[in-house]
């Protein structure tokens, strides 16, 4: 008898000390108040550096009259960002799923209710991490259309992209991180992409395209036959400084979008440097042994951010050789983009937004079949591939479409371009402006 | 006997289990080394990122020959702020109140000893939190004060701003966070100033406009009738950077301000991101539309900062939506704002420290009361706003008070103005000038 | 016997419960998911900004014309150390020691297995953490180099470095904390250099010195017979806000060093910010009262961050004052140290990095033994002093050898300095460049 009531005991005790050690650890470890969560929220707070690192990078890469104008562009495109997506875009692009085509949910426009998300960190937080994902597609526009367009247009086009395009086909990649059971058309067909390569970068670079033909060339970038011409950028120092800046953003860019603080991330931050470094490298030495010399800068800096762009959607699936090979290859291809954009295409792509976002996207979002680990991927390598190529093209596709008709609306009404006068003497012309802006009275168009 | 020694044993195991669990978890959780203090600490890296944006946004917006004036004067109030805020400031601030009008501690004098504090985090972590926030009131008084005040009278005005003037008002409003038994007088009547819109930029300001005032304005801001004659800046794009800098330190400034990682940190920033939003947008907008276009880059940049230094004391208070409304209204104030400073009250203010962080920290405290949510405030609506109000005057009395007597025994004994040679070649005359510094022998004062 | 059995089961209980709580406990903390792994990690980040640091600082210091190039070789070492120290120069380091004289392991090398070492974090952060701080150290050559130094010379010795120099004499130093029992013969004598002092700046600025005398001063650097000629820096603001991204840095680059996040890294970090302060006010001062004014700002900048190298070493066992006295002595040691190699040995060093790097380190690593508090240091004071020393000479003598071959060999091949031309107007010549640039057609050597 006393041995059944020890017995007892000892079974009854066991349950009891583990609900209270349970209680206890469920206050330090279960709540949202978690290292997951710092570590998104830390991660959000790299990518928002990478707001500075565009602007810096673009400013120095662009003609000193314009330096002004493409820094406010920078700043006007982040609250565009902000604002849009947080009265809308984040709704369309994690809501719950009308048909598998938007995100509708009165929970998550205007931040109505940020409390029913099943994710491990608290909904807040997540909407705060894909913000800046969204103001980095929004700004890589803002580079490839520099130098010709005007605020208001610009803003406008923004606007559009942040409450209509990248919600959009993000929701068909991304659609089901927040609520599981969405229905996300591309990503349930497996398409993979971890970080954003088409997500959030070729999503920039094809409104990027799309608004720098529509806008057309600088003046004096073409002579009257299509020969180029050269231009003076302001100060590539500048530029290298904004590459830097933008490598430690995508620390946070690639290694928070694993959404928790987990062993993945380390090696995911492995394979960003090294296939940022393997980029630069190639890039560089390619250029001064094979291509126009005194384009050198221009081609390192741009090689180094199309490796990491070409990591973001593979840096899960890949070994740390290989995303060093990765890197490699992507600065080729940038070199050589670089020169298709301007010499084949004539296109003016004043900072090499298109050869960076666009094949750098591509490359790296086609690298999770093939140089992924197989059995990480969700398909077999070959359909993976696939797949990999249709996400891209749905991408492009649709991208294409709605921003077309973006801009010719805005063409059409307020306009896209400054006169020929503001392109020359700076944007902003009037009493106040900095000494390389000409000192005249009226502007009509900003 | 057997069922009483069992459930005994029960009894007595419980406890046991517990103060077992206690203690590991004491090591785990409870000790300093937890989310809050890490929190805490990287909040206080965000901070000091203030002092790179306060510096870059500065040296943008002041005339080319004084870029260099301007980022030594950045330079010399963080350190003035670290030696004095160290050896005393932090004392004064937080230590045991004397009457209630400053605090008197010789643990903290010299940092002596930071272990007596009752935080949830070490009182090491909490100084240097605490440091990096006097570093920022003090280093808003560079830009307000910029191209005409020399370098020695500039660092005596910091070190008494930093030993002085910021703790003692500091230790009314916050006196009671490190001993909760401390008498914060301003803090017990109920005032609410969560992260500092008029502890921190208000002060800053008011020593501003005082030492504005006293060093009279730039030669060439004002013609002999009192009419505004155009100034060039050096560079807006650096002073863009500069905003974006400042902004990503306000996750931080605002964030950390809990003193703990706790569930508040993720809305507060939400509200800081959409008030910085808000305001870039409207302030953007109404130059654009309703004012001189040409200062439009002044306006958004000016403007953004209004609505994160609005946010400041209410951010913990206030609903998203609210926040952004701040934001609206905080961007029209201050382009209001800096018109009535520069061309009704023909101050030379510029970097427009005033309209942003005079203002801006004016309409942020007031908010509280008329934004806040009604339950968070500690006071019945219209009693906060009063109490709100009389903090705020305080503070500005209090403030001007004391600053002018300091700039007078400056001005008296060491000066407070560069020579007008100095100003208009630039402050640091001789052999080894940046080319936009004339080539001469001697300084008398730099 | 019931009493036995009741005491049985509470002995059997007790570790039971222990056991349970240990488990659950392990799960929590004692996995690599910790809070010291989320530390090191930031501080890797907070490291990586230094890079930037660098750059900044020193674009601002060099003539204008070289802003590009030295901007191009900071990130080119930034790659090829990254890539270097991958492949091989982190197994040489940190790697199973040969004979105590370089670490060989294959697990190391390519990354093949970070998961062998003992740390408390997991390896590849550990990597991750070395990895930043070879960056430092490769960077520190290019500002000692800058104006006329090759690009592809100066990328070779950055690899040579990455992988031979820095791994060497650090695997003396430091490589006992991957692998704990391997012999760090330095180390083992005692020799205490916390963060690097000797191990990233002495090793970086003894480099630089040899580059600097192997490739000769910047033509238009001294005259015929040896006076000192006037250098216009390009922008001075510039290097300010590369002196506020650096110190930032420090934060992470001493905090981190403990590799866990223990009450330690607090002091470290307050220690670290009153060096700073302390070396930029004396620096400041000296400078104003006791030398040619015109160079205030190189000595205030320089200064400061003499005073965060100086600590470098020591922070860990110095109290506060200490800290801020150690700060107000390297402040004088570097003004006094760049007039002594400017003016007596009249090298020229264009950003000030051996007084910075060489002295700063030398004095930072002499200071553990002079101010550090006894019972932390590993020997009697006097002994301590003594391998102190040694460990410097060491360092100094066997980084001279190797960079002298290494110099010798690049100077006898590729070549290690551009044409006159090239230096005088701009290294990167060709119709791309910024005005500053000559438009010119063909670059033999970048």
């Amino acid at each position: 008898m006393t041995k059944f009531f020890t017995l007892i005991t000892i079974f009854l005790m066991a349950p009891l000390c583990s609900i209270a050690i349970e209680e206890q650890l469920t206050e330090v470890s279960s709540s949202y108040i978690n290292m997951d969560t710092l570590w998104v929220l830390l991660s959000a707070v790299l990518v928002f550096f990478m707001q500075a690192g565009f602007k810096t990078l673009e400013t120095g890469l662009v003609k000193k009259e314009h330096r002004a104008s493409v820094g406010s562009k920078n700043l006007l495109d982040l609250v565009a960002g902000i604002v849009g997506f947080f009265l809308v875009g984040f709704g369309f692009m994690f809501g719950t799923s009308y048909y598998g085509v938007i995100g509708i949910d009165t929970d998550l426009f205007l931040g109505n209710n940020f409390e029913h998300g099943t994710l491990g960190i608290p909904g807040v937080v997540f909407f705060l991490f894909q913000l800046v994902f969204a103001g980095t597609a929004l700004t890589i526009v803002s580079g490839a259309m520099s130098g010709r367009t005007g605020l208001v247009p610009y803003f406008i086009g923004s606007m559009v992209t942040a409450i209509i395009i990248y919600p959009i086909f993000g929701h068909w990649a991304w659609g089901n991180l927040y609520y599981p059971n969405n229905g996300a058309w591309l990503a349930d067909m497996g398409f993979m992409d971890f970080a954003g390569s088409t997500v959030v970068h070729t999503v920039g670079a094809t409104v990027g395209i799309v608004g720098m033909i529509m806008v057309g060339p600088r003046l004096g970038r073409f002579d009257s036959k299509g020969n180029v011409l050269p231009v003076k950028v302001s100060d590539y120092s500048y530029s290298i400084l904004g590459v830097m800046l933008l490598w430690i953003g995508w620390w946070g860019f690639n290694g928070g979008s694993t959404l928790s603080f987990s062993m993945d991330v380390f090696s995911i931050i492995l394979n960003t440097n090294l296939a940022g470094a393997g980029a630069c490298l190639s890039a560089f030495f390619f250029c001064y042994f094979f291509q126009d010399r005194s384009e050198v800068i221009e081609k390192m800096a741009g090689g180094a951010l199309t490796g990491l762009v070409a990591i973001t959607a593979c840096c899960n699936v890949v070994s740390p050789i290989n995303a060093l090979i990765i890197g490699l290859i992507a600065g080729i291809i940038h070199n050589l983009g670089y020169d298709l954009i301007l010499r084949v295409f004539k296109l003016d792509d004043p900072v090499g937004a298109i050869p960076v976002h666009g094949f750098g996207g591509i490359f790296g979002t086609l690298s999770v079949a093939i140089f992924g680990k197989e059995e990480l991927l969700l398909l077999p390598r070959w359909e993976q591939l696939l797949i990999q190529g249709i996400g891209i093209e749905v991408c492009v596709v649709f991208t294409v479409i709605v921003s077309v008709i973006m801009f010719k609306i805005i063409k059409a009404t307020y306009g896209l371009r400054v006169s020929p006068e503001q392109e020359l003497k700076g944007m902003l012309l009037g009493r106040n402006m900095p000494e390389q802006f000409y000192n005249e009275e009226t502007i009509h168009k900003v």
